[in-house]
């Protein structure tokens, strides 16, 4: 059972990776909507470092793969909300057998993964809120944190700046898409199929939203779509009945999402669109406002889970499977 | 215009890749089918290289995301179909301007993409068959040719040997699923989501499929769930009238498909599957069968495709954005 607070947790974790005697690689291990979480992160050891890779991936994946590259110069950072998925247990069993350090995000300071794991970081669970110690937030902590100490990354400060600047910043995204929100979930309370779409560091909460709302939650068909990948293939699926909730960020890929927009604008009349700009990330410290709005977006498009679950009579919670059998 | 063979062209390339001071890191960058041809190759590098990190990337992305490690240490291997797909050849310029060396694969030796890249590879296409010069095949040939250069890696002659007996394998695969495939294309000629699903070196087919044949090719809803994360977020969305196209793999992947197909089967009727086993890939060399058995499953699938256009009326060739305007 940890007892130090969430702050010792991760100074405690990035002090090991500063101690490492080399750091290569960073696998950022998990499942579902944990693996959503660590598609960002890749993305900014991919922006970011010249020295270390970052690789997102399942975690059955992890085990089945066994990437050659894992070992000594390895940091694993695994994430399970409950801390039981067997899968990401595993995962982790196997990284330290291969002599790597092992960090684990989890809001179950007793349980199986945070017993494996080198070091816990206990994270807190507030979805229409985000804070510093939300666990997207964490992850970028340890990201930049261990890209800072392995790597010179001067970014950090800017990070814990735009962090701290968050909370406020998505009470008022909340706040001014209330009305959009609630045009959302009636107009889609009874659409069989929701497509979401993303790219940059805001493709892994399209992805996240298409299949642990829209199909976990909702039973609402649906696929993260690249904006990238659009125009090869899935752009032929478009018509005018066809629903996207379309996120559109900032920073590079930006004109990504927007071409993807505008094309799906003109032949789509369902498009829900969500714009980083117009949700203020823009006024988060430069450095680091394309990886910050994926922590807008979630929290906003929570708030649209809600009122679609209420229009269509179907609680985020109910599950037809999930915690009733084994599987 | 390239004059040389298939064979020169990949020799050639090979002998460049050779050649260089150092390989770090091998880019695959494309885009849609192309880019889901690349997501094998990544997963080979992962499970064989401990010196070389291969990241296989949307060229859109790619060029937004500007990995900070492409340089001079980096491979970057490039596929359009046509050549002329503007983000592809835009990637390829700038890993030239980062130093990389760019190899291209495209049917047409005249292209942008074979103009701007080092190195270009022409290829068959032929959807119903598999040789060594289709281009899943070509893509292992380099990946697996530059990892016995730089790396040591041994499965050369196995994946040649391998190849070598695709044809015929594939030739019977495709026979004796006819009557598998005339049932599934009359009993799905309606549905209006059809849910793809994979794992391992296999689930690039299951995206290509999902995303090139039904979405782009079919009009059909679908989006391809990989089997380790199925039980995280999208098995929800599993009923007795959802249909999956399941595929079965062999090696350590294997494990993950079965289990999410022992799931699926229980709860939908609906499920068509495609085992490898089945399909004859373990009577190839079992060193590098995991890794072809998407080479098998393409062709099989294209099989199902087509029968499923002609139980439609839809023909593969119909477009209503490509080819048909700009975007």
């Amino acid at each position: 059972m940890l007892t130090e607070t969430t702050e010792t947790q991760v100074t405690n974790a990035l002090r090991a990776a500063a101690a490492r005697d080399s750091v290569t690689d960073i696998f950022f291990v998990a499942c579902g909507g944990s693996y959503a979480l660590m598609l960002p992160n890749q993305h900014v050891v991919d922006r970011e470092s010249a020295s270390i890779t970052g690789v997102a991936i399942n975690a059955a994946e992890f085990k089945a793969r066994a990437p050659k590259r894992l070992g000594k110069g390895s940091v694993v950072i695994l994430c399970s909300h409950s801390g039981t998925t067997p899968e990401t247990v595993e995962a982790a069993e196997i990284a330290n057998a291969a002599g790597a350090l092992t960090i684990a995000l989890t809001i179950a300071p007793a349980s199986p993964l945070a017993r494996v794991a080198h070091h816990t970081i206990v994270y807190t669970h507030a979805p229409m809120t985000m804070t510093a110690d939300h666990s997207p937030a964490i992850l970028y902590r340890l990201t930049f944190g261990i890209l800072a100490a392995r790597d010179g990354n001067g970014k950090l400060a800017d990070l814990e700046a735009g962090l701290a600047a968050l909370p406020a910043l998505v009470d008022g995204a909340i706040a001014t898409s209330k009305d959009a929100v609630a045009a959302f979930a009636e107009s889609h309370k009874r659409e069989p199929v929701i497509y979401t779409m993303g790219s940059g560091a805001s493709f892994g909460v399209a992805y996240s939203f298409a299949i642990c709302i829209l199909q976990e939650m909702q039973w609402v068909h649906s696929a993260a779509i690249h904006a990238g990948e659009y125009f090869h293939g899935p752009f032929e699926i478009t018509d005018f009945d066809v629903p996207f909730i379309q996120l559109v960020g900032v920073g590079p890929s930006r004109a990504m999402d927007e071409r993807a927009l505008a094309f799906a604008q003109s032949y789509s009349r369902r498009m829900t669109v969500l714009d980083a700009r117009e949700l203020g990330v823009e006024t988060l410290p430069e450095s680091v406002a394309e990886y910050l709005a994926p922590l807008v977006f979630s929290p906003v498009l929570r708030a649209h889970a809600d009122k679609l679950a209420d229009a269509k009579g179907h609680p985020l919670t109910v599950r037809r499977y999930m915690w009733k059998m084994d599987y």
